[in-house]
């Protein structure tokens, strides 16, 4: 079944496994005459690697992206751009100790189960490399949605239980430390927690939040193709995510109407605003032009060094002890893949939403 | 923009407004050969309308469900079978003091940036009537999972704040009561807290949570297609729909590794379990064999008596009041979408999988 | 398997079969603000009913249209339009005599194969009633093409071997023959031809000609979504249709460059226009501003009267005898539904090309 | 616009233009479990350089073809399969001369209608070189036909006008000749007429056939999804085709229901057979169990070395002459990008119909 495509008109398509040749993507529906370079792509991937701190692994991975296609004279032809970051050593690391053995927290049982055998070396397509194509993609995306005026902001809003501080926000301040979070505070607290997690073999959680400023109102459509429904499934499809919420989100359950609704109202350059935001920049699916904001909940590494109690291929009980260096917390990386994301499902929404009303068709092609 | 379709091999199209000529589906890939017929169908229907209490709006809702297409001799052909509630009484009501103004908390401002103008009776094609079409659908989806052995149990997991009880869990009672909560002590809470509310002119919301049994191991995919991304995707496009989390959903961010892991081990039977399901059933995005369980969050109502401050088209500054009756709650309603919505996306990741494996292909052809 | 649906942006999805409730279209993603009534597409359904001579079948098809669902105040409103054609009189006639035989030509055979077992009744989903919901999807598409400035014009090029000359080419004469063709002449040698196979107990195929005009230069994509390759998809996909050309067709295979090349020219307007049209108005898959002309090949009417050696569901050789009246040609009935599907297919390649273009995006939304 | 993959399950992806960094294909959608190496692929792409003779381009291709993704042990492990032909050479040769000019019976003119701006480097997406990803997609479909007992033979049927006696077909002689003709006697003919074609800086064109053998009953679907329907837009998806046809194609507009009905029978296996094979192995959209033959046509290489008048981006009128070799002729070239995009859609019709039956599906979960 074809499952590495994602979106209509701008669609992407990622391939490759950890320890394969490499990974990439192809991204199809970029729109002709954008000014596009590797050096776009490169900046966005690189901040899958925040920091080189202990709370990332420190294995090297020089990540070079490679433009393949869709580029002519500096500019996209509106043709399919391949995109692609090669393995540079292919490590001759043995992984056969995994080959038998099912990890707990991975998806070694149901590859097997799905599809009889798996790519057993370092998780094979359920990496968190396979999100390098999605960052790379995310990059044209958000570009395209800068030289239109949207703004995404994204950063870690807690780890391990430990929340920012809204009154402490400071924006400038999530490339300061190596938990992307915007409150310094916040992020020392993370970083004794985080070393003592380390420290006990453990790894913890955490959320990403994400903020999209000068979206028009209206993308998005009211039914099966809502904004926050598609926003959704674009998180919920990266690793390790349990959880999406938009707005007050779980919140709302929790609140009332007369609270919960935001008041419309004139503002002072004569345009419809909303004195509150718990509907998070979404009406019935479609935007309110107001911020869009919503979180996705990351769940702790699974691969952890303490041993535990799991079982092999031949359906004995045992016990693995996993070897090697491992990001004690997944959400410092994933910051960047939430914001890859958002972009591509916010320009795909942006495109559909240009067929939406006669007028402006018959306008376009006068 | 085509937006009112979900599902890759069994698709269903839903169409209609609240007070148009009626509501419907056309649900395409329905294997041939299930027994069906309007009564399966309008049982599941039925579920929409809890009660007949004051939690629950008063109005007469005959919805009759009409089959046209797509059964012969009681059984489905495998062509698209088509279903319709059809108004009797087309309302004559006057909605014209809804035309101007935008409601809080509804889609009618959106509606109106997206296409220029909207149906302004009683809230269009964004209506609560919208979901007739997904139950309708969902029921012959579940009736397909039922024959295979796979159950779904669906119910309030709390409402306005006050939830269940996991210690006082009954399946049976969650027909018992007009909040379809398996914890009597915990609906006579909510019955008393919605009463407060309905008199203080305001409503409230809460959490559904949907559970499945009897499911293979391997059910989606690695990547774009994660069966918690499709049913992330299906619930958020749920009118009134804030966040959805599957298994310890956003939890998970406080929790660590060594306990949110599930370690394997081999059950009495020699089948391979799971000590715990904090994952909530699926690893790496397909189902690992264990429980299902996710949850949907669900706003309050946003039509609520009291007077709220809002603009008109015309662009000033208004109040509205919101005359007529409207349902409190959302959530009781929204059970047996969530229920339906999950049964099509369940099938559709079975029928998807079929494809997987060679050798089971070419078995199937054999 | 969801097969049912054609089109990504506006893409309609038909239902029903000859003798069951009616049959039907959801057409989705129309833009907003067409106005649009009942007559616009009943209209356009009567031309399924040509001439009402010995040449189309006698029985009366009211066949009378009603708009469920996407129409306010007389105008589309982006959501869904749900169409009906409902049969008045479910025919008791007994089919039983059908139940176990295959028909020569007919899909009996290969329904029993796919789905083991079929609707046996006057070919079920196959009959030439599934055409309706097309066209009515059809009518919707050209009004919006039309709104554009775009014609489309289509007739039989031949019937029974019988063509037409393209010097006596007339286009007010199409309506005046029972076979649509623009060649009185033509239809006259048609007429008597046709007249000696039905007494024959025979019946004749033919050719239905399409030609667009007013189409901007673009549309299409040059690879997968080639707009020649959508066309001939859309052709393909009409029942008893076994091929499709464009432009000079299977002629170009005799033919050279130096006479296939067009070559460009600058015309008196200053418009970069072709002395010759022989690529039939698509160049690499994308329109090039002349006139768009396709073929599309219908064959005989299988349902014969004469006697049919054939075979039946206890796999005995049998002979099997027709009863009641058939069209001996399909042909002029198909004229409409030739013309429906190319509005459908323009339409939305008209729609899925206003993505190309980073400059125009931007200029839309500011 | 995404318009660069093809296919639901079983579903390609190419990307790349003629000079830039290569060409390739992302195949997704592939059943874990095939045996696949490079070479399986090679083999196939190599039947794109037939002959080696002055009917096709000197000039060397190397063409190797890298798997970068979805193999390991040998064996495709159900993640997408992703291919590249990288260019060893990029070539510096000077394509300015064809920067502002519009060849006659190519794509340059819709390409700046469509996206502003081209790749004016040798066709650039548009080039025969699109091709490459199509066929290495093909070769693994093909690769896995064959396990299914599934057997395609593909050949020119006639070229420049010069079509192969049936009598004379000899299966072997297909690859004897330049012209993957299956008749030598015509295959000479087609070279003396080539060899004066070329002399006077002319092309020709010519038909390609198709047939399948060892198909099941039952493939593809009653409406859009004809397998008839999904040949057709695979085969007019190939640049330079005009048109296609299924069985007796065209012919059937002259032809009788009499004549053109296939009668079933009984035959000495006890097998539900046909008299004949006008149908050319579909009825109703789905396969009969006979032969599947379809043919598709293709137009005269529209490079030719003679002066040809046509305009420039200026709206100047002016004469280009192509410099360079180019083929003559399209079509032995083509004859593996027929049977290629053939195996492909044949597999993804295979796949989808393993859904179409409720017993099928319970007794394959079973």
């Amino acid at each position: 079944m074809a499952g590495s495509s994602i979106g209509n008109i701008f669609r992407i398509t990622t391939w490759g496994e950890t320890h394969g040749r490499g990974v990439g993507v192809v991204v199809d529906g970029v729109p002709a005459g954008l000014a596009l370079n590797e050096e776009d792509i490169q900046k966005y991937l690189n901040r899958r690697k925040p920091g080189q701190s202990k709370f990332v692994t420190a294995r090297k991975e020089s990540d070079l992206v490679e433009i393949y296609s869709g580029i002519f004279e500096g500019k996209t032809t509106g043709t399919p751009i391949s995109l692609a970051v090669m393995n540079t050593n292919q490590r001759s690391k043995d992984y056969s100790a995994l080959m038998d053995i099912y990890r707990p927290g991975h998806a070694d049982y149901t590859f097997d189960m799905k599809y009889g055998f798996r790519d057993y070396r370092g998780g094979g397509r359920s990496s968190g490399r396979e999100t390098i194509g999605r960052v790379a993609a995310g990059a044209i995306a958000a570009k395209i949605l800068k030289e239109m005026g949207i703004e995404i902001l994204t950063y870690s809003k807690a780890i391990g239980g430990i929340g920012i501080d809204m009154d402490r926000f400071d924006k400038e301040e999530i490339n300061n430390n190596p938990f992307y979070m915007p409150d310094a505070q916040a992020a020392k607290q993370v970083e004794e927690y985080a070393s003592k997690m380390i420290e006990e073999m453990n790894s913890i959680g955490g959320v990403v939040e994400c903020r999209v400023n000068g979206l028009p109102a209206g993308l998005g459509d009211p039914v099966f193709e809502k904004i926050s429904a598609n926003l959704g499934k674009a998180m919920l499809s990266i690793g390790a995510t349990k959880g999406f919420e938009i707005g007050d989100g779980f919140a709302v359950a929790d609140s009332n109407g007369a609270i919960n609704n935001d008041n419309f109202y004139m503002d002072e350059e004569g345009k419809i605003a909303k004195r509150t935001n718990h509907s998070g920049g979404t009406l019935g699916g479609m935007t309110d032009g107001s911020e869009l904001v919503f979180r996705t909940a990351f769940k702790p590494t699974p691969s952890i060094a303490r041993p535990q109690e799991t079982v092999n291929r031949q359906k004995e009980d045992t016990v693995i002890e996993i070897k090697g260096r491992h990001d004690p917390i997944i959400v410092p990386r994933a910051v960047v893949v939430v914001e890859a994301m958002a972009a591509c499902t916010i320009l795909d929404a942006l495109l559909m939403n240009m067929t939406a009303r006669l007028d402006k068709i018959v306008e376009f092609y006068k």
